[in-house]
């Protein structure tokens, strides 16, 4: 399989604009930094709809929602659809209060996304399958993780991301399931929030029907540096883990991602 | 001395809510979910009432305080003791402003914590002990820690955990004073916020009666973790230290706990 | 060149009040506190004042400003200039939005500050020079640096500091062109950030006719901390330099600042 756009993401470095929380922001921008990207945090009302129809892409990500967040949320994302800048949406743990599936509902209301990830229990929600979460975590849970992604994607009309174990990617016609990763990204506070980040870095550079494979290579990437940062790692050691998967995601090549990617596609 | 809780937090990976500083919050969530945790940061007054009842555990830190984040506190606070689920207030530079004397003094007149952690400067100024303080850090001061924690137990009725080079845990009547640790923890930013926010996670899969016990436990955890990620470390290398220290809270057991352990308990 | 005030900063640990963004908090707190100074990061309008009076330096960064911030860094800067206590602007990316533009302008209008500390293109919008910026970082743009530098100061009638590859400090008279540094320090987030930071811990233990040696310090100090964690990396091991970077704020020596020092000084 070829890797066409990381080596994209390098050379036109794109602006990638993220409304997040307090716990991402900072790793957040630093593996978009590392990876290539331009990371631009900025979530004042005032300022994020200028912002945002002058980035390559739009990051919406619920982890820490305030009001002022949202409103920050909803003008920097009209904006980025006018503007046909890619917005990715990160509903994290939509289904943990009822304040959240309100700003989740208004968002995708309003707004028309590139693409939604999340874990299965995010996903599942979106996709109205029942599903037993405890707090941000994916949860245990039954469910046909395929059938959920191609819902969400269909149901949203857009990419539909869902990270776990295996990452299921769909655009509700075709599906691909990646194999790649390792335990210790979900052991690492903020990596399902850099991951949202990595993948609207490279729908920035990609056109609209190039996306889905976009998609798949931004979701191999970040799998494929997990799996090198954590070679000769303990489970354990997650700090370790942290610094050195913002190594291996500035220094992973396309070549590496090629070579390493397991990842099987269907309709 | 047997080592109960630590292998218990693994096991039931308590929801800790933490409404806390913008500094504190990624190494706070990071800290959690290596020693098996599971860390919720939400601070919206909208939700966070739903949140806290739904946690096993919540922590209130001032470091950074707004009065939206107050706010959000005094909702979370309320349903938390409606919901049996223990508080933990860290009342960081308590002294260093009158807006946080009156924040705390609120805190405290309207919620019940069941531990209260602090340096020895903030505890101090809870027990109504001259203190000579110097903004977030602990100062200099003379005093008696052990009757400063035993004050702040006895006052609020619940535990008191002044940590510093000994760690002098109370619950009015026992006392047990803690050598463990290492100077490098006083090089990291948010080290005494991560220590409460463990000390929730440990009260988290405790009955009340346990609590003292418990969080004896949780200090010794996190002190002895320290010595263990400090082990080969000049002084100097604290940014290494973080690190290593996440990693080493998700790798030590009860049983090296119980190897290392250097405490005092006596009434 | 003899180095005076690194020894100063640790020997008085000055309290060093940041108001700053989320991405920039918890590294600007653990750099501080790595180089020996003690950070204090506090941002509502109810208590800034009062700390700011109280500490030995103040920071205004506007990385992710909002109105409540705003408010704050006008409240803080009027205390500490009224007592005398030095204030540094960090105004990052002014240029890419009209409220970043008003905000610096409000600041720059109100505020009498010490030392202003921006990459390129922020100091070129300063001074009024044309110049081609992308989002926050400095961009590609040709100008005479060292004449923006002196035109920031010589307005502002306060030190300028244009930091990149090389760094450029003037006071409006005297120019010093600083050649140390990593490429790396361009790959974490953030760092500039810190700069400022560590600029105002150098301020703030100096008396004000000789800033311009104490900022000719702070920046050397910092980019020799840099040179030193990098050796042996990879220009692509952002995440294991920032660990690293701490670690030699921590151990620098004023003697390894004066041997490696590479700095011009003119009129």
């Amino acid at each position: 399989m070829h890797i066409h756009y990381l080596d994209a993401v390098r050379a036109k470095r794109p602006l990638v604009h993220s409304i997040t929380s307090t716990v991402a922001a900072h790793f957040s921008a630093n593996g978009l930094l590392a990876l290539g990207a331009s990371p631009l945090m900025a979530n004042s009302p005032a300022e994020v709809a200028e912002l945002a129809a002058h980035s390559a892409a739009l990051v919406l990500n619920i982890g820490m929602p305030t009001d002022a967040q949202v409103e920050a949320m909803l003008l920097a994302g009209e904006a980025a659809n006018r503007a046909a800048v890619p917005v990715v949406l990160d509903p994290v743990a939509v289904s943990a209060s009822a304040y959240r599936r309100e700003i989740v509902a208004k968002l995708l209301a309003r707004l028309q996304f590139a693409a939604i990830r999340g874990n299965a229990a995010e996903l599942a929600y979106l996709a109205d399958v029942p599903w037993q979460a405890s707090g941000v975590d994916a949860g245990e849970g039954s469910g046909d993780l395929a059938a959920i992604a191609r819902q969400v994607a269909t149901r949203y009309r857009c990419l539909a991301v869902l990270s776990g174990a295996r990452d299921y990617i769909s655009d509700g016609k075709r599906l691909a399931v990646l194999a790649n990763g390792t335990p210790l990204l979900l052991r690492i506070t903020a990596s399902g929030c850099l991951l949202s980040a990595v993948l609207a870095a490279f729908l920035a550079v990609t056109s609209a029907n190039e996306r889905f494979q976009a998609a798949c290579e931004a979701c191999a990437s970040y799998a494929i540096a997990g799996e090198q940062a954590a070679a000769g790692l303990a489970p354990s050691q997650s700090g370790s883990f942290a610094a050195r998967f913002i190594d291996a995601l500035a220094a992973i090549s396309a070549a590496e991602v090629a070579a390493a990617i397991r990842i099987e596609t269907g309709e």
